[in-house]
């Protein structure tokens, strides 16, 4: 059984493809391995590596057919097959996500849901917000299994334990604290707070200077 | 010249903060890193070193008095010292984030850019929206080195250019796309869709077996 690709490759990968996509609308039909390396500053020898977990081969002195090359990437990710998905906490950060559209990314937002009452019934970014209560329930129905955690930290380990329970399979967590999930549940977590310390830190060490 | 802190550690002191503050809240005077690491299933080893880097030194049988080793994660981190920050993109990400308080994460929001005639002059999330055109003017009188971009991708490098004008020292990037800049100037990037193409690959490989 393979490893499956790595993290780093997989990181790589949605910023080839934003790439390809832009210079094919520009008419572009072949890019080399080093057109993509020069363009993001990466090693040479990097970029093969990564497109070639992709399973597509370049012709010599032309490089990798666009379009054969954005579909292989897609796949690889699992973005040419969207996974309906459930949001909780319809803060601002949730609101906002609501009206992005993430189904060229894998993921279609199917509903929100709160504990606010003034916020359940509503539509936020055309996305109607259930009670939280009716999670199970309405997983189960409409057969979702990808959650989106965007309530505070203090909420975020009892939200994931609500999706455990409904049989949700992945979850994306903005909260700024780690979950607490059975080894086969998938979570992946973006933190604002992260991110932002080492830009701070960084920051500091320069002043310093 | 010391090498700084590397970017493991830097990701890990937040949760480590985060949950100081709350077990410091419940009254809890004293933590071990032992305790960190079986909260975090980290490995102990790490978070000691980790902890070190903080210059703090725990006590025997008791570990780090826990008000110390917050002020002193909060220094290494640059956010016991705020830096004012202008947002650049007032769309549904970038008003998000104007209503959230990162004052305790080393950065204030002092106001919002764009292009968008109808959104200039107006206030979102209490934050003041101005023309794009103003930036540097405003940068410079009210001496802001950060710079938040949220814009979409293909305007991305154009505002990054102008803050590089104004004198911005560090850019927290919130575009789909890598920014080119001098060295000297800090870039900490939030890629929404890698961190799905992680989730949505695993997930993808979660099913095919």
């Amino acid at each position: 059984m393979s490893k499956g690709i790595s993290r780093p490759t997989l990181k790589r990968l949605p910023l080839y493809m934003h790439y390809l996509k832009r210079i094919q609308g520009e008419g572009v039909e072949f890019a080399s391995s080093s057109l993509l390396a020069s363009e993001f500053g990466f090693d040479p020898t990097q970029v093969r590596k990564d497109l070639a977990a992709t399973g597509e081969v370049g012709i010599a002195r032309r490089g990798f057919e666009i379009v054969a090359l954005i579909k292989a990437i897609e796949e690889l990710l699992g973005w040419n097959n969207i996974s309906d998905a459930f949001l909780v906490g319809v803060g601002n950060l949730g609101s906002a996500l609501l009206g992005y559209d993430f189904s060229s990314n894998g993921i279609h937002i199917l509903a929100a849901f709160d504990t606010d009452e003034r916020k359940i019934g509503s539509r936020i970014n055309d996305k109607k917000v259930f009670s939280l209560n009716n999670i199970k329930d309405l997983a189960e129905r409409m057969k979702v299994k990808v959650g989106i955690i965007t309530v505070p930290a203090q909420h975020a380990q009892s939200v994931a334990d609500l999706m455990l329970d409904a049989g949700f399979e992945a979850i994306w967590n903005f909260a700024a604290v780690p979950l607490k999930v059975p080894e086969d549940i998938l979570v992946e977590n973006v933190r604002l707070s992260t991110s932002l310390a080492i830009l701070t830190n960084r920051l500091k060490e320069k002043y310093k200077k």
